[in-house]
């Protein structure tokens, strides 16, 4: 069975209306994601490369007694190695490799000889000699712990190496020793522990993990995280942590977003774990606030730089937009516990949402660069200022490494995002060239997917009872068929019967070009138009433009449908689309002038659309995502 | 003569178009600006408590020896209480008052006695034995030196008391000792003491000052003021500070957007007194991009939370507009500088709007409670996060104390603004209930602006000569006359001849109310139109529209001109208006709907607009300055 920081593997008893595949049973086997997943897996020496020199693994490594210095960097920085732990296990899982298993047992003897005797552990903490749990706001100590518990779990699944098992579950010894109701009550600034209790729990049995992890997620919301006195800045305010208010009580995700995201999904595990109905709901509810009022079209969150944060409902500006990359893994990882949870296709169409146009983004097509911060509109000529700014384009690294380890062990473990299984069926949620296992059924899925919709399921194997084969119509999926039956889209087409080896369905999904708008009380996108195709987000950027054109002067006329050319020689090979729009340069001078001026003479211009997520792979160029619409 | 922090007092040799009247020259007699400047007044011994609560006193009487304790806040906190004396001092020159004259003796006295035997002088390094100058991109000590100087010239000016104004020569004797080409090289992360030491320039006609700002100024732009070594925050960016280009390259303003305005105000009074007219060029050039680029249309500039900065060009988002308060008070003394050294209207403009729509909305009409993050919109049920959050509403103080005493010294200093003179004649900029004279030329202003657009000037005294009467003709004002006679806007009417006491000149603007829109690269305002009213910014704000009205819904009718209405009971007396408009609700589920649905019904409604420096008087509540336009 797969899966710990990503997906969760809820227990055997746990009321889940779908289950993880086991961790073999789920392959991708070529096309798009064999070739982006490939990327990946050559992305993660250099990981270790960049872990070595930023100096996170140094402090382990000082720390273990195997070698000497001081500590670099913030107490977080454990954590970012953990990530790429959990990577390197789930990549070994696909494809095992020497080299990989070397680099996990060697790094679990480092940790484990950095482990107090008493089970804490902390690299910087301890190299710092600084007071254990004195500033769990900013310290991140149980943020460590849970990243810890994360790649151990994994470890264990997909290696059945159980040396970090052994430190994790030590250390979550030592943490459930240390708070609860009648020990510390304080809560730590940055959620993950939650998520990572609870898989721990499953792995091992040990209840009081489940019960931790649920203490943790109903002592939040009672001001237990803030910096305690007055502090005017974002450490001050219980928001920041999503301990304002009770998670049962919270309408809506607020404050920092990777923080809020991640509670949500350990309270999530904590309300599948203890079959608590109340707490779904909560949660659920808390989902779909989100998912209308706070969501990039993207499907990234966060829209402040300010607390790394979510803004007021509709805040949702183009240019201004965080979009963290950590972010979009966590929404992913909440809708996948949802999705378990519910067996709802909502919360697999966000999961590809997000996979395609949040996640992916966040990553270069080559060389492993990376964006913290997801933009959706870069100006002509815009200029970064701080390091994390998407101006610059991609980074290998960054000071704050959160996101690079966090890209890696989520595409490592992408393959059991792609389906789920019940008693007697199968459900395909992503389409992806893959095998794919469940219940001794086991199935082919061939598709050009995301460029294509045709998508061919072939029985490969299959049991001698009927069963159900389960494929998702996405929300967009208008005018498809399974085997030339309409169907319509949102929800599962199902097919039930007993299966011979060699059936075949074949799901047809149409693809034109959608050119969306937003709610009306999304203010940063008025007059504006987007347009998606498939599971796809587009973008214009700049280098696929006619000569001469200005980003910021192109506007596009959304009643022509734009038409998908494919490109095989592009960005990887990508489908681009191209549309009919118009340059026209508003007059200037003062930049307020009086309404009801004839508009500026326009002349009309091809528009050529990228996949977003390919967009910055060729240097830093003005890019949007929202559009001015002609004769807005 | 006037004006130290606020409005400059060039040199009788330097080549200026125009020159500041006497302090005894400008006197505001009532109407609008006697209310306002009246509730300053009034705000000026609670700005007194309120130092003295926070700690920022209690720094300077340690240091002092008048009391024992150690040092609160941080390095910055003496600034606070010279800007205070300097609201004290121009108070006084307005109404002496021994209470006042008594407050800036004690103070002068005690920061004398903080002040070390070689010149220096910061309270809180002092007391913290902190090591000078080792931290300059953040520790404000020159900054300090800055706002002492301007306090310092201000009560010289003012008062005619010259003890602040000797402790202000010591540090800077002493920082002239400290720094220069010669010298230590770095410089202060905020600007501020360049305008300062060209102001003691001109105030001693002690040439080294001057010759220090310029070295500041020219110093700029080649890193010496970011965070030495890999920084990956703002501190490590050049830009942060100004820093990144010499000053006359640079042709936008960007980074910290006070550092930015102060730096610039300052560059351009050492342009003024070097006569150096390609600086100069460099300053108007940056002016002129800000405005068209840079500036919301309310007059304030800042874009951006993080940072406190400056954004690319034409990212003006009105809900995260951080148009913080002291950015505005740095719009209005570089505009002043740059009216004086050309004579053109334009920055005469500049400076009245920054006054009624960046400046007064910051403080609000009673209490004294100040803004430090001047929003242009508040969205139904916004919840503030940090402190400065204007969601919360204004505040009587700040951790981060910059904004409220910035207000009381310019408010205090605001008569200088009104006008300035020449050999021969009177220019008259703002217009306000007031009593104006320049070389024998004493008029009478009357009028009810912003409320009405008549200006009566009636010639008190005048010199038995030929003098120009000049009378700025604001960029709105279309339509007017002077004496029946029409005058475009833009520029001044100007009457020249020999006045006799009793002359009267009727100057007539009309004011209806004007539907602006902003350059369609504005990307967060498209579709959205804003009204004005001859000086004034209007906003739409929750309690004056009818029961039922959801703010978020409102679109405002763009064919039919709102009408004014005076309502002498609301908010101190002001002018409303009342357009046409309707509601609007778009559809709800995902906020991303294919383009060209059917729009949602709408209802017609009543529109009130107040001016939107009165917003957020009566609680919390929804308000905003862009409004969708109806069928947009």
């Amino acid at each position: 069975m797969t899966a710990a920081g990503g997906p969760a593997v809820p227990t055997s008893t746990a009321a889940v209306a779908l289950r993880p595949l086991p961790l073999s049973g789920s392959r991708v086997v070529g096309g798009f994601w064999a070739r982006r997943l490939e990327a990946n897996r050559a992305a993660l020496p250099l990981g270790h490369e960049r872990l070595l020199e930023a100096g996170h693994l140094g402090n382990l490594r000082i720390a273990a007694n195997e070698a000497t210095g001081t500590a670099q960097g913030a107490s977080f920085w454990d954590s970012d190695v953990y990530k790429w732990l959990e990577a390197v296990a789930w990549e070994y899982a696909h494809s095992p490799d020497e080299g990989l298993l070397d680099h996990l047992r060697r790094l679990s003897r480092t940790i484990a000889a950095a482990q107090r005797d008493d089970g804490y552990l902390n690299s910087a903490i301890q190299l710092r000699g600084e007071e254990r749990y004195a500033r769990l706001w900013t310290s991140h100590e149980l943020y460590c712990a849970g990243h810890l518990i994360q790649a151990a779990v994994a470890a264990a699944r997909a290696t059945g190496e159980v040396q970090l098992l052994r430190v994790a579950t030590r250390f979550a010894d030592h943490l459930a020793d240390t708070f609860g109701p009648d020990r510390r009550g304080e809560l730590d600034g940055h959620p993950v522990v939650e998520m990572a209790l609870v898989e721990l729990y499953r792995q091992t049995g040990t209840r009081r993990y489940l019960d931790l992890a649920r203490h943790f997620v109903e002592a939040r919301g009672h001001g237990h995280a803030a910096k305690p006195g007055f502090d005017p800045s974002h450490y001050g305010d219980p928001a920041h942590y999503s301990d304002r208010l009770p998670v049962r009580e919270a309408e809506t995700l607020e404050g920092h977003a990777v923080r809020a995201l991640y509670f949500a999904a350990g309270a999530t595990d904590v309300a599948i774990e203890t079959g608590d109905a109340a707490l779904l709901a909560a949660v659920r509810r808390q989902y779909d606030t989100m998912r209308r009022q706070k969501q990039h079209i993207t499907g990234a969150v966060g829209s402040r730089w300010d607390g790394e944060a979510f803004g007021e409902a509709y805040e949702l500006p183009p240019d201004r937009a965080y979009a963290e990359t950590c972010a979009a893994i966590g929404a992913m990882q909440w809708a996948w516990r949802l999705l378990l949870a519910t067996g709802e296709s909502v919360y697999a169409d966000q999961i590809e949402l997000l996979v395609y146009n949040a996640l992916l983004p966040a990553v270069s097509l080559r060389e492993a660069d990376y964006f913290y911060v997801n933009t959706l509109h870069r100006r002509t000529g815009a200029r970064g200022d701080v390091q994390r700014s998407p101006a610059h384009g991609r980074r290998p690294w960054f000071n704050c490494a959160c996101c690079p380890p966090n890209v890696m062990r989520t595409l490592a473990g992408l393959p059991a995002y792609l389906a789920t299984g019940t008693e007697d069926g199968l459900q395909v949620h992503l389409y992806a060239q893959s095998t794919l296992t469940s219940g001794g059924l086991t199935v082919d899925v061939e598709t050009d997917y995301p460029w294509d919709g045709l998508v061919t399921v072939t029985v490969r194997e299959a049991p001698r009872r009927e069963v159900e084969l389960a494929l998702r119509m996405p929300d967009w999926a208008e005018g498809s068929t399974v085997d030339d039956k309409p169907v319509a889209p949102g929800g599962y087409a199902r097919t039930r019967r007993v299966f011979q080896p060699g059936d075949q369905l074949r799901l047809r999904m149409p693809m034109p070009a959608r050119v969306l708008v937003a709610d009306d009380r999304v203010d940063a996108t008025r007059g504006c138009v987007a347009v998606t195709r498939g599971p796809l987000v587009y973008a214009v950027e700049q280098p696929d433009q006619p000569a001469g054109v200005i980003l910021e002067d192109l506007r596009l006329d959304p009643a022509t449908p734009p038409r998908p050319e494919h490109r095989p020689d592009l960005l990887d090979g990508v489908t681009v689309l191209r549309a009919d729009g118009a340059l026209a340069r508003g007059p200037a001078g003062s930049p307020y002038l009086p309404y009801g001026q004839p508009p500026a003479p326009a002349r009309s211009t091809d528009i050529t659309l990228i996949p977003y997520y390919a967009w910055a792979n060729r240097g830093p160029h003005a890019m949007r995502v929202w559009i001015p619409r002609r004769n807005a």
